[in-house]
């Protein structure tokens, strides 16, 4: 039976990929070598690491324009530690959006002083904070473009006087944006990038190298610049699979594309949310995401209805995350319109029995 | 044509493995979705997690003696500055056999006092000190038991008074010793145990919890027991891969069948650099690695005719590492004896052709 994956990440990736994906695990590229036993210092993988960086600036624009792409490893977990390492000398401004957001203040806490700019928390960050001012003599400013948890998403950003850093793991490569805006973005990879095991890291150059402490060359981003994110052996298969997904990404024609299609998906389930009277969206509406969408049904007597008919039909990962409740459909670069016809017609469905 | 994979890492990994890990990357078990784009959380994915946990403590002996075994993410790299964090108060002695334990040292000395207990840096590496003492009233004592770059191998450890942390990257699961003397191991994947992209810690929990300093949550492993070396997104594949080898290894018969292997392979290989008077071993004789073998063609004008060789046997992987030069047999529990005796075979002819 087919499935339709709204896992919320590690999340679906393109049918081509996973093949691609598959059988480089055994011989790549007719090599007679796995992808996975070959020296990540070959000339095989030192082209896949290059064309993965390249495509990655290419996709969102930064070409040319003083950036470096990374591919690091410990998830945007540990770039809530990193940012705070390589940037933050006395203070930092951060918005408080959601439970990362929450976690990256928490890390970032043990160096200096963090300042919450705005802060959802009091309403189980079911909005995105807006009107603050971001105060000129902080070291940056950091805030998350989609909070995959609450089903958010930051339609506009700052005109920032400071660095701006962003933590665009939900949602990078989903939508069109001036990438420019931002001096460091980052984003695991396992949601519209690629599998668990690689972070995205994409840096100004200039905003590097002011602050005083040692950093340790593991947490060093000019290290990993310097030695073409090659510091020490990469996570081959994460970098690979990431680089297939660019690939796939580019060949669709861009981010303009993808997002074209994630708008007709995002549409098409919120307007069956608003419309059904057995659901309630979670999120205010003018900070809906086009990635995660979260709801609650109504009537618990219809719970075990509903779940049995999403089961039949092949619907995997629609659970809501604990802290929400109720359902959340993830629907990242690589899910087809198609799966989201499927829930939405078995909410209409549900609605006609009730 | 066949391949002889002597590559020094990542490296040569069970066929069945390759097998089993490229199927998963299109259907896990036949569930319908891949082993990549399933929720970490998911029950299918904790099994995996957990099994490769344990998988690893019971091949080491270790289970029921106070140990955790933790998939973690950034390498042994990572490591030098996790171990300093969670465990250096004061100072600590460490054992300088080689670039790696170099780079242990200087990511350490960032955080406190380290003192070099013995060094074999003035010979370029190619011996393992002794003779040394370890102070009782230091926090911990560090070594290296294989040198990947240089080809030595500890053959005895001593009786440490205070914990004894290894980083074991390059010969884990190659031999029998008894591991509880350890009370932290750690390891890169990519030698022994599957791809690069994870690092097995296997930590005596009793050992944790004494430093002062607030320990960033990523680098905290006593957040990561906590969470069941869940504590954010693990790299899946290369767990998933690396429990893969595991179980092969277990299959096999464990390290006691392995290791008789690997004494076959490495008798094999020094004895045709011993015996034939064109090549010559880099490391001193008492202290030579049974999973590296470096060597050098002592007659540069046979370097074209032995290169030319090595490729039409399909030998890849066999040159040395830069610091050494010349060659460099990685012989790990994956490769074949017959590898071992293509190469032997050809260092063989060469000396008939001499």
């Amino acid at each position: 039976m087919k499935k339709h994956n709204f896992s919320a990440g590690p999340s679906i990736l393109p049918q081509s990929v996973l093949l691609k994906a598959s059988e480089a695990v055994m011989d790549l590229d007719n090599s007679g070598l796995s992808l996975i036993e070959i020296s990540h210092r070959s000339k095989a993988f030192v082209d896949i690491m290059e064309n993965a960086r390249s495509l990655a600036l290419e996709l969102l624009g930064l070409e040319g324009k003083g950036y470096k792409a990374l591919f690091l490893q410990g998830g945007a977990s540990t770039q809530f530690l990193m940012v705070a390492l390589n940037l933050l000398e006395k203070r930092a401004g951060y918005i408080n959006s959601g439970t990362w957001a929450d976690k990256a203040i928490k890390e970032a806490k043990i160096y200096d002083d963090i300042y919450e700019l705005g802060s959802s928390k009091e309403a189980n960050y079911n909005y995105i904070p807006k009107g603050y001012d971001i105060p000129e003599d902080y070291d940056y400013f950091h805030c998350t473009s989609n909070n995959t948890i609450f089903g958010t998403q930051m339609k506009e950003f700052p005109n920032s006087p400071i660095p701006m850093v962003c933590d665009m793991s939900s949602d990078i490569f989903s939508r069109t944006l001036d990438f420019s805006k931002f001096d460091l973005i980052y984003a695991g990879a396992q949601k519209n990038m690629g599998p668990a095991g690689t972070t995205l890291v994409i840096v100004k150059e200039d905003i590097l190298g002011k602050v005083s402490r040692k950093i340790p060359s593991m947490m060093d981003y000019k290290k990993h610049i310097g030695s073409g994110s090659m510091f020490n052996t990469p996570p081959v298969f994460p970098v690979y699979t990431s680089m297939l997904t660019l690939e796939w990404l580019k060949g669709l024609g861009g981010i303009a594309a993808i997002e074209k299609e994630n708008e007709k998906k995002a549409r098409l389930m919120y307007s069956e949310i608003d419309l059904n009277p057995l659901f309630k969206g979670f999120a205010v509406k003018e900070d809906r995401s086009n990635m995660n969408a979260t709801f609650t049904l109504e009537n618990e007597n219809l719970k075990d209805t509903f779940e049995t008919m999403l089961k039949e039909a092949g619907v995997e990962g629609l659970n809501g995350h604990r802290s929400v409740g109720g359902y959340r459909a993830s629907m990242y670069n690589a899910l087809p319109l198609d799966s989201v016809k499927v829930v939405v017609e078995i909410m209409s469905e549900l609605e006609s029995k009730a």
